[in-house]
């Protein structure tokens, strides 16, 4: 068991049609979505289905400029990112860049549902991109 | 909360080289893995992390005609499937099949684990392969 790594925070899929995909996945695991959220820096509508201590996030573009329309239109719908929470996102930024790893912000940024966040390119990781978060306390 | 999904159990890692992926992972998450198994029927071998209650699996293939070599001569390297934990795999197998999705078994088979899976079609589940696993109670 990770010490630094605590869960898998949320898994990110992206979708084209946020209404079909929000009652594809109702309908999936037998539960509406319990939060929306659009997080306007990224161009992005966010909808969140709970399952254990993991979120699904549907990811919908609010713009054909975002990453999520240039990412279906390569890759098509499907899983777009993992996000891990850690217990300490600056000291794992920090140890994870001294290892040669690229992050894709310097310092940690504003995401959804309260986070502080920071990519790390899927070049270092076998193709997945994953997302590095831990809650704001206020 | 979904009642009938309870967790996110694993999310599979399609990899090129076992060994390079084992090291490169335990870089990130800080620890080494803590189980390793071969599934023969699938061709795959599988290693185990634990992030909080759910298993990064990462997937090698052990024959050039496994359905690993196959997705990443496809698509990359990269996120392979999810799989969620569920109450009753018979019950969502025959919700969901009588819902219109495609299941790619009909009953539950055996996979890595001692759990029992049945994997549903991405076509109906917006790109994402979806296992849906429990655990044999012996």
């Amino acid at each position: 068991m990770s010490e630094k790594f605590l869960r898998v925070e949320h898994i990110g899929l992206a979708v084209k049609n946020l209404n079909d995909s929000i009652r594809q996945w109702t309908e999936i695991l037998g539960e509406p979505p319990y939060h929306e959220e659009e997080v306007a820096s990224e161009k992005v509508k966010t909808i969140f289905f709970q399952v254990g201590e993991t979120k699904i996030e549907l990811l919908g573009g609010t713009s054909p400029d975002s990453v999520i329309h240039k990412f279906i239109e390569k890759k098509g719908e499907g899983i777009h990112h993992i996000a891990m929470e850690v217990k300490d996102i600056e000291a794992e930024m920090h140890r994870l860049k001294s290892l040669g790893y690229t992050l894709l912000n310097e310092t940690p940024k504003r995401g959804a549902d309260n986070k502080l966040i920071c990519f790390v390119h899927p070049k270092n990781t076998g193709g997945v991109l994953l997302e590095l978060c831990q809650s704001i306390v206020e």
